[in-house]
């Protein structure tokens, strides 16, 4: 059983953003190319933007369907939950759950915002970033702000604009910003470069971490052509391993000793393997690479990357190689890997044989720490 | 302490060449294009294939080297270890380490024979691989048959001739082939396609698993152009789990339910995580798949795939996620990842613990039987 006061965190779940986010909150002059849903003669709802169909919701808002009716078919809001863009029936489901609170990420740009970083007009691109981030700022967040856990996009295909955008969302509450988990696979400078350097400085000092979640930096790794589709999601969180050794074997947490990333679905249960190899690669390597010489990967894991899990026998089992300071749970509502409305019975057997004070850290602390949420002694403990 | 009679087999490691493997077996129109070695004036001894530098050794034959003097520096024969290119000197070396027998893997023309692939004269690529094939089955093998599984490499590009020569080298002894591990990646035919059919039903027929050494199938996966090398030796691995989820979701077993594929070098602690993936996402995602509906991944894991380690405490401690029957051990002379000549005390601190029956199979009797090598009771047991 799950200590009956406990308020399950969830760290990665996600947004439908409902038609008006986009035309409720873009300047005059971008109304046209602004993001607006239309629907097509089939009866779904596509996202168009910039006068182009820019996706839609399919295997994005499946949460409570069976996995038989799952696909990749183009759906409209018509065929969700409400509580897939509706705040008020998120809480809702949320209570169905068991969930307390969430981070949510967003959709209809990506998961980091890639969509707007490949707008024409770039300058529309990053008015799309600022009014997901007030939308979700100011309706969806602050509808109750104990169970929201706000995480903002950065235009960060401009450092300086992602600079003053972090500084401008945190003071209005921002806890976190979604980041690309590999900047070079969209052709951006990589984690081995300085680019990023003010952007960290500024997450650093106001001990803001960074979310990557899978598949934010630039999609999958390379597939064949014609795998079917599981292979791809199968293979995913292979994003969130390559995007740790490539972090710890970078000079980004040298630089910034404060900085913190948690790295979105992509599982625990490879941890301790990625640790122990990159531990033994640089024991003999590092001396003839541009590596620092003195720390190893796995002491450098434990003050700056987090995991999390949804269903990882694997993981649990193998926490404390891992360290149960840097694991934290995720339902992943309203996406297809989500037990939604099943959630608490698939943790409380995850967590079954591990003690209380672990579970707490695990299901609670840990994310509260690292997302400086502190608990409201005013609510009630459970929903 | 490890049994007295046991005899450690290593399914991964490496020869050098010798100088004059190609020149005293191609036929005299192809003498001029043979892959020979030339000296260049830095000392360096570099292999000249069609004309062109075609590679050299670096880190590939450092074994007893401080991994302080590691580097990608060029090296020549006179700067390793005789038993690189020398079968007589290289038993002696698996006597200092305490391997009996071990399975070697190509080293100028790539894991799986990637450069002759690459030939611009394709029957001088053919010609290549067959003259390989006969000098590690007649000389290399032939010199201590009990002490050297026999693995051979194939002309990959050509299905039709990668079954002739399997059958010809059949006929000669060898007990396994090298092949690519995502051969989409070099721009041929997946796993998902019909293409190797012909090549995997004789592997079937004849009990002959395919060995694939990770970094086989076209290389890395995407690094950062300015990463240090020391992530790309981290992450190689993961080649290896792309390709077991690969295969594991491809209709390939469901075909040939003989068929067994080693993971050459790959590591084993990542495949608890990768085989509770690959389930968790079969069972929400098959029914609108081009997937098997009846047998999950982990399931056919049993039969199919091997996966063998090094130095990976993660993984033995998980072994019973994994299966004992599907673990192997290598040593990786004369590469950098290999303990030599320390390798019997790595794999004595690794098997801490672990039942000697699971030690016998996991150090000796799984690659018996994987690679139908039996012992011959007339040796001495031990080296």
């Amino acid at each position: 059983m799950l200590p009956e006061d406990l308020q399950i965190i969830s760290v990665d779940d996600h947004v439908i953003e409902h038609p008006r986010v986009w035309l409720d909150r873009m300047p005059a002059k971008f109304q046209d190319q602004a993001p607006r849903i239309e629907r097509a003669d089939d009866g779904n709802d596509w996202w168009i933007y910039e006068g182009q169909k820019a996706g839609n919701f399919a295997l994005n808002a499946v949460a409570g369907k069976d996995p038989k009716d799952f696909g990749m078919d183009p759906r409209s809001y018509d065929d969700m939950l409400t509580g897939c863009y509706d705040i008020a029936e998120r809480i809702r489901d949320m209570d169905r759950e068991g969930v307390w609170a969430q981070l949510c990420f967003p959709n209809m740009g990506g998961f980091a915002g890639r969509v707007f970083w490949q707008s024409k007009d770039r300058e529309l691109g990053q008015e799309c970033v600022r009014a997901y981030n007030d939308w979700i700022l100011d309706e969806w967040c602050a509808h109750d702000p104990d169970r929201q856990i706000p995480l903002v996009m950065l235009p960060f295909w401009d450092v300086e604009a992602s600079v003053a955008e972090l500084q401008r969302t945190l003071e209005k509450g921002a806890r976190s910003a979604t980041f690309l988990e590999a900047p070079h696979r969209l052709g951006l400078p990589s984690f081995h470069s300085d680019h990023w350097d003010p952007l960290f400085a500024v997450a650093q000092e106001a001990e803001f971490p960074l979310s990557v979640h899978f598949g934010s930096g630039g999609g999958e790794l390379t597939m064949a052509p014609d795998a079917n589709y599981t292979v791809s999601i199968a293979m995913m969180g292979m994003n969130s391993m390559a995007a740790m050794i490539d972090l710890l074997l970078s000079p980004v947490f040298h630089k910034f000793p404060g900085l913190k990333f948690a790295l979105s679905e992509g599982g625990i249960g490879w941890m301790p393997y990625a640790l122990e190899r990159a531990d033994y690669t640089w024991t003999r390597h590092r001396w003839y690479n541009d590596v620092n010489k003195e720390v190893p990967p796995s002491e450098l894991f434990k003050d700056h990357i987090y995991g999390c899990f949804i269903s990882d026998h694997a993981g649990i089992e193998m926490r404390h190689r891992i360290g149960v300071d840097n694991i934290m749970f995720e339902s992943d509502y309203p996406h297809s890997d989500s037990n939604w409305p099943h959630t608490r019975k698939v943790v409380e057997e995850m967590m079954t044989g591990v003690p209380e004070n672990e579970v707490r850290k695990i299901l609670e602390d840990n994310a509260r720490i690292l997302y400086n949420f502190p608990r409201n002694p005013e609510r009630s403990p459970v929903a």
